[in-house]
């Protein structure tokens, strides 16, 4: 069988004659679908349900005795500091555990470099003004954003299966002083759930950098976000901040988590991990920021998550639910592609999105008929800095919310539009 | 009676023997007492313990169906905006809602104002390196270390019993372009308890300024925290936001307040309120900082505090509670310095401080001396910036903490302590 970059005019126009038919069936059923949110679905957020009322309210106190209602204790309490060291295999005195969004505390950490500077810096980054930062692409819009917003010149670099590429990489940032950090996602990349490789993770906290004071905003998001309970199925990092320290760069790195995916995504508390001298730094000024985070919020995730088996067994249970519709996404893109030779994904093994490469120059027109078809989806684009696809090419899925029904539905919309706007390009060249 | 200032040598003698005595006594009790905390006793915190009990965990959604437990609502519930609206008689609109932490929304705002500038103004205060800040003094120390921390120079500013000396500010802000804002405790001041009159307030907002984008930090801490049911003793401040607006500077102020001292100190909701430009550009930032606050934590002070008649009836709990420590710690004082001219402070009539004004020059000793008698108080100073109290003379004394008796005794060591240090100082001269 040939692929479409192997069919004639001719065949090519056939095709297209029965992708029309297809497409226009599916525009007929009024459709109103919503791909576009990376959000956990009711049913995984049910399970936390609970979580309120594991507090007991005649004893609101943490394990040490302090009172979880009243100020104090400004690095979060040593259940979740524990908690979120097991997690993240990090001892829990590198760890700070802050109120709900990681994403806040990550911004944070690049504010206090804007106007106080990083260690074994010359200067605060708010006065470099051509200050730039690495972009894995495709990656997470609210990466880039946070980034473009804090005035760094978005500088992409293709992500690869095991890691950025690291070739480039190395190269960027030993000859450009400006260049001062890199976004990573290192455990089920957002969008394509690619896992760094351990060579990966070597060469970035080995590379040298112009920058004295470079950092790597090291985003392990999806840190037990298994699909499989299967542990040969299931990515595992090393330990990047000891890593780190073994290649003489220790500062180089700030880690975040959250239990946003795990307990309740808006609801959640999340943590900053980092090397002593750069807790150290950060403490000075979280304790000027804030008095404290909300302990109560911080108590009943401590009962409901006591330790690093009940969050597997939650993970577990959320995987449940998530697994199917990943294997919905997958199973209907290998159907409706195969051997058309113009789209290609991963099938990732955790995390929360797929991320499929349809034929160059055509993912704006996929996502354009697809709404034309009543289907939401990311915006085309949307995983590049700026918003721009160099090759118009990546469209980013979102299974979570959706029920399995939708999702089958809303997936073979897309793929119909991607192909048939494959074929209409195919035509016109 | 001759107060301490008119007494003679022979008599000052005298009177030292006789505190010498009482000093010697007190301090034989091997006390360990505490009056620096500014924080609420486990009673207070304790009418707010079903709070979290409240939460219908089947039914985890705001007024207008959103799902507190998933991403969304980035600028907080409209139940808690509405609350926020009615607490600061402030359209919701112009209310944004988000964590625990009202200090951490002012440094996030002034952490902005740097990175990005002000609206009207010429660039982003990170880049005008003599930037100024103004403090009426004596005042809180939380807010002098941010802006110390974000590289502002203070300037104190005397808070008199209507307000900041507007003289003195009105003139510096005229013809200095680097001083570019101040703070404002406009209702119950930390720590002396002064509230703004309606007059200070207008001209705050009317007066002429150097810098273009001036701030003033309306931080309306203690809003319905009223001592007294009475509405005749209780105080009230004028739409400082309307005001602005009247007076042709709209922009000028950002106003906090949270629930830290209603429901929970360390785990309440906090809020900024600002004109339409100011909120419009400040989410627009926010939105890239965070995806949202802790809606779970919103919905359950919605339930709490359904309305602001439900905020004045806890508070009127609160007040029962607090009022007989004020009440205590305000008779030691006049028993103690009755006819001794070495003394003065202001009765408040809310809030969580009083403020003390021992002689000049016997601050720091009074409050050595009373370490020694194991009574711990706020440093002196602590009410300045950079810990300086030019003068030597203002303590700030915490009664929301101890219990009746420990601030009786507490307040009897500071009262002689002051004394003694008045009558050696005295001696000297």
């Amino acid at each position: 069988m040939k692929t479409y970059l192997e069919l004639s005019k001719d065949e090519l126009q056939q095709t297209l004659k029965i992708l029309e038919i297809r497409y226009n069936e599916l525009k007929s059923r009024n459709l109103a679908l919503d791909m576009t949110r990376g959000k956990p679905s009711p049913a995984q957020l049910d399970l936390a349900n609970d979580m309120p009322s594991l507090l007991d309210t005649d004893n609101l106190k943490s394990e040490d005795g302090s009172d979880c209602r009243n100020y104090g204790v400004p690095y979060g309490i040593m259940e979740c500091r524990k908690l979120f060291g097991e997690i993240l295999d990090v001892d829990p005195s590198l760890i700070t555990v802050g109120n709900n969004s990681s994403l806040q505390l990550m911004y944070d950490t690049l504010s206090r470099s804007l106007i106080y500077g990083e260690l074994g810096g010359e200067k605060p980054w708010a006065q470099i003004p051509n200050r730039k930062w690495i972009c894995p692409v495709p990656g997470y819009d609210r990466h880039f954003l946070v980034t473009e917003t804090l005035g760094f010149e978005l500088i992409a670099v293709p992500l690869k299966e095991d890691g950025p590429d690291m070739d480039i990489v190395e190269k960027l940032v030993a000859e450009d002083p400006s260049i001062l950090g890199m976004w990573a996602m290192p455990l089920y990349s957002n969008p394509d759930g690619y896992i760094y490789s351990e060579e990966v993770c070597k060469r970035l906290v080995s590379m040298k950098t112009a920058a004295p004071d470079f950092r790597i905003m090291w985003d392990n998001a999806y840190v037990v976000h298994h699909l499989y309970d299967d542990v040969s199925k299931q990515g595992k990092l090393p330990d990047i901040l000891k890593l780190a320290c073994e290649a003489g760069n220790p500062n180089r790195v700030y880690e975040f988590a959250s239990t946003s995916k795990i307990s309740f995504a808006g609801s959640g508390i999340a943590c900053m991990a980092a090397n002593e001298e750069n807790v150290k730094r950060a403490r000075k000024y979280l304790g000027v920021q804030a008095i404290c985070p909300n302990k109560i919020v911080q108590l009943m995730h401590a009962k409901y998550l006591p330790n690093l088996d009940a969050v597997k067994n939650i993970m577990s249970k959320q995987a449940e639910l998530l697994r199917p519709k990943f294997e919905m996404v997958l199973k209907i893109l290998n159907d409706e592609f195969e051997g058309s030779g113009v789209a290609h994904w991963n099938e990732p093994l955790g995390g929360y999105f797929v991320s499929l490469f349809v034929l160059d120059g055509t993912a704006k027109e996929t996502v354009r008929l697809a709404k034309e078809c009543g289907v939401a989806l990311t915006p085309a684009g949307a995983t590049y800095p700026y918003g721009k696809d160099p090759n118009d090419s990546n469209i980013r899925i979102a299974p979570s919310f959706p029920s399995i029904k939708d999702i089958e539905v809303a997936v073979t919309v897309l793929a119909v539009c991607a192909k048939l706007s494959a074929v209409r390009k195919l035509l016109e060249a």
